[in-house]
């Protein structure tokens, strides 16, 4: 049976998934880019974001490329897609990647305005869902070719799976920096009550390294 | 100067410093004794707790060894003294810990209630002050003899101090396990703006222990 999971989402030391007054210039709030300390230098970041051959192996990168691996689609929230907010002015905004995404397979976004899905290049399109999570689901499922779904974000997306029972497996990198405020992974979601447990426990010098999975 | 301390505070991968519904049979709510599965086989916990002369070393044993390095007194919330809440019915509590406290030095326990000072064994005097933290931490200091006052906890004991920005450096391990509901340390205290940042990140097998200091 394949798996919605979530990879490499990251948190800080006070739990937060992005930190306050996210905005064009601050995509991850502020600070928030400071999270993704352990995951840029790796070869899977390094390859997938800016193409370079190089980039560092360990503990950091085992974890980053497992969340590329058997990932059939991609579900995201509309934040995470681009910092418009309410109904497209236009269609102008093609998500933060370039012309070619890191995706390469079909990526759902969860919004309340309807737009046509985005066709990019390198095996990316964008299909664009209005029904709600479970019927983004539905869809990523049947896209994803009997390979897993992965939603990539953000904090508000996640806990909408999580609430809902649905996700199966979740590697969350712990970064040793603060935020002070901003979206809380974490709060109202229950996670021994939805029947989630740490079974991987690792860390490097740049994160503490964590896999729960719901029984 | 000598420094307020928090030491191998612990809290849960999702953030709770202690497990929900705290009572005599569960002093850290329920769940919330496996918070500390890095610090019971310690040298220092096996040593202190169950005076036995053996217990692991290593990474968790060093943070374990520092929180009681160069401490002259404590300071804990009531709630950590004992389950008993509202007036003392009588003065038959006298503590979690049996007649030698692992504390042996003055501790101050702040209360709503007022009660004579309580002389242990091992030279540990519980003194309980009606007055709010700031005045237990200048009888804190007073009695400290030079030494570093520690906050032993609870969650809402080290909030207090968080708040009024009295905590120098805190320790805080944190433990692979998930505790899904209970008190949240970092909640509604932001560390960013009160001018915390982590100084060093350190993983054992068990924790991920990280020290956040004031700048």
């Amino acid at each position: 049976m394949p798996k919605l999971r979530v990879e490499s989402f990251t948190i800080s030391l006070d739990g937060f998934g992005a930190g306050p007054d996210q905005d064009l210039n601050n995509p991850l709030g502020i600070g928030g880019t400071a999270l993704h300390g352990w995951a840029i230098p790796t070869k899977t970041f390094q390859k997938n974001l800016f193409g370079n051959d190089s980039g560092e192996t360990g503990v950091d990168e085992d974890f980053a490329a497992r969340g590329f691996q058997n990932v059939g689609a991609w579900i995201l929230g509309r934040n995470m897609f681009g910092p418009v907010r309410g109904p497209w002015p236009d269609e102008s905004w093609r998500g933060w990647w370039g012309d070619n995404p890191v995706y390469h397979v079909p990526v759902f976004v969860l919004t309340h305005h309807a737009r046509p899905p985005l066709v990019m290049e390198g095996g990316t399109t964008f299909h664009f869902v209005t029904e709600g999570p479970v019927v983004a689901l539905e869809r990523a499922r049947a896209a994803a070719g009997g390979k897993d779904v992965r939603v990539g974000g953000g904090v508000n997306t996640i806990q909408q799976y999580l609430r809902l029972g649905l996700i199966d497996e979740m590697h969350i990198a712990i970064s040793p920096v603060l935020l002070g405020d901003g979206e809380r992974l974490f709060e109202g979601v229950d996670l021994t009550a939805l029947g989630y447990t740490c079974m991987q426990h690792v860390a490097s010098a740049q994160a503490t390294h964590i896999v729960l999975t719901k029984q």
